[in-house]
């Protein structure tokens, strides 16, 4: 079986023949710049921009693609007919998890707030008390739209400090999703981008929350409308947002987002952690046993079926 | 039975006559510059600095006295001779539990290093991947250094994100202390602040870390030598810190800890939360009934004997 993985030492390892070989799989390595030539069995995907993707996706025989993202929307659309899809949402839910809930504490604790006043060496920060008051998360009802493996973990933490956490999923009747998004202290997005999840949260769906609700957006960009999102802010109807994914992405220097007092922006690193590619590289090598062993591996997508 | 508390609308319900009301005690007010005249039972301690404590802790007749804080050193020497001494551990757990927490998951996502990146309105920061690469707190080793009613919250916060989390207890020997030290990751210090434990982190506690390991402290500033921790952030023997408290405090505008990458700095709020005065009224509520029922009341400390 000939597989296409992305060139990098961890994946490199895979091949060495040594207790992390994999029996009777032969790897050939593309780049962010090169394809290697020839027919494929599967493809890796990871690390790549668009141009490599399609060209990658372009190999002939693919019966396969595994990404190791969690969303699957850039493979939409250009996946070979009969191929199987699979996505690497393991590889990503803890540390995603981990990094809502360090957003939703540094909002909840004024962290934010707190560092500016670092800047200026300022003991306590004149933005305190006031807009922000201080709060933990204790009695927050937290609404988690789009509850997979990500929410599950997140529940998992948000219960022992005292947060009431409710998911909304696709068949959430709409009456039942506005009952839970009005009521909600914080909306985490954990959706995929789809062009169904597409401006999910829009003018309307914010007039719907609670004044003065937090956002968070682990999803992707689009899942929300800026230009709402941005007047939301502004008007005092959002009492901020935690944001590691925008649209756009990334943020222009001139973009008002950057300015608003209660947005805490990171660069769509939720799920980036040091041993990334390490774990990757480790997922691959047990997808693979898994394959070669006639067995199903976990992460198998239908493509159109998600969210 | 004549009891002094602070001059807050939220002690003030305690004596309207209503649902609030505590029968049998007279409550007089205490404000930040003056003091009721006359003996009093008891004291109820907080929002005052050292010379209007002065002037309650000296009130003829006191059988006891409340302080709203978690700390008792700001009383030892100066509680009347005789008099009950009770502090109020459980109205700041879980918010100082919450803070600790958000401290080092902002630690562990680079929150401060991202919000200074906002700040230049830079989308990637430039100081990542680097001295400080993102992780989780999954498979960290964390230290609680006095592992009482908070330490045990946290605990309970810690262990869903895959942190495992040891305690140094008073009776820890001190083999075992420095063994524990040296495996950590993160070191959280819940010391009171007493002779004994001030200075308790020094340039030879320092040096006895794992290189590389985070620093927290939401005890009191005099347990870390300041002059020590600085050195060892310089030097990269520690990774960073996440200081609520500091010596001095609050922390002079020309002080070197301001200027410090991986330190993060808040103004002695770990405990603080926006319902807090409320929240040490009902406590105070909850306080007096139990005694008027003859009951022993929670908190009680034997002053010099706490850690």
């Amino acid at each position: 079986m000939r597989v296409l993985v992305p060139d990098a030492p961890e994946f490199r390892a895979l091949a060495a023949h040594d207790e992390g070989s994999v029996p009777g799989v032969d790897f050939a390595f593309y780049s962010r710049t090169e394809v290697p030539q020839g027919p494929a069995d599967g493809a890796v995907l990871w690390l790549v921009g668009p141009d490599i993707r399609r060209q990658l996706l372009a190999t002939p025989g693919l019966r396969w693609v595994l990404t190791l993202t969690a969303g699957i929307e850039h493979v939409q659309g250009q996946l070979p007919e009969g191929a199987a899809l699979y996505n690497a949402s393991r590889l990503h839910d803890r540390a995603v998890a981990t990094h809502v809930l360090a957003g939703m504490l540094a909002a909840s604790r004024g962290l934010h707030l707190f560092r500016d006043a670092q800047a200026r060496r300022q003991w306590a920060s004149p933005a305190l008390p006031g807009p922000a008051p201080l709060t933990t998360l204790d009695g927050q009802r937290v609404v988690l739209w789009g509850h997979g493996h990500i929410g599950r973990q997140l529940e998992g933490m948000l219960s022992p400090l005292g947060a009431q956490v409710s998911g909304i999923r696709s068949g959430t009747p709409a009456g039942e999703r506005q009952e839970l998004l009005a009521a909600a202290d914080w909306v985490v997005l954990l959706l995929p981008g789809t062009e169904q999840t597409r401006g999910a949260v829009n003018a309307q769906t914010l007039s719907g929350l609670k004044p003065g609700a937090w956002l968070c957006n682990v999803g992707r960009g689009p899942l929300i409308v800026t230009d709402d999102l941005v007047r939301a802010l502004q008007d005092g109807t959002l009492g901020g947002a935690v944001l590691d994914v925008t649209d756009p992405e990334p943020l222009p220097a001139d973009h008002v987002l950057w300015t608003l007092p209660n947005v805490i922006l990171t660069p769509h690193i939720a799920s980036t952690t040091a041993d990334l590619v390490a774990r990757g590289a480790e997922l691959t090598r047990n997808f693979l046993i898994d394959l070669q062993q006639g067995g199903e591996p976990e992460g198998r997508v239908e493509v159109g079926s998600l969210y």
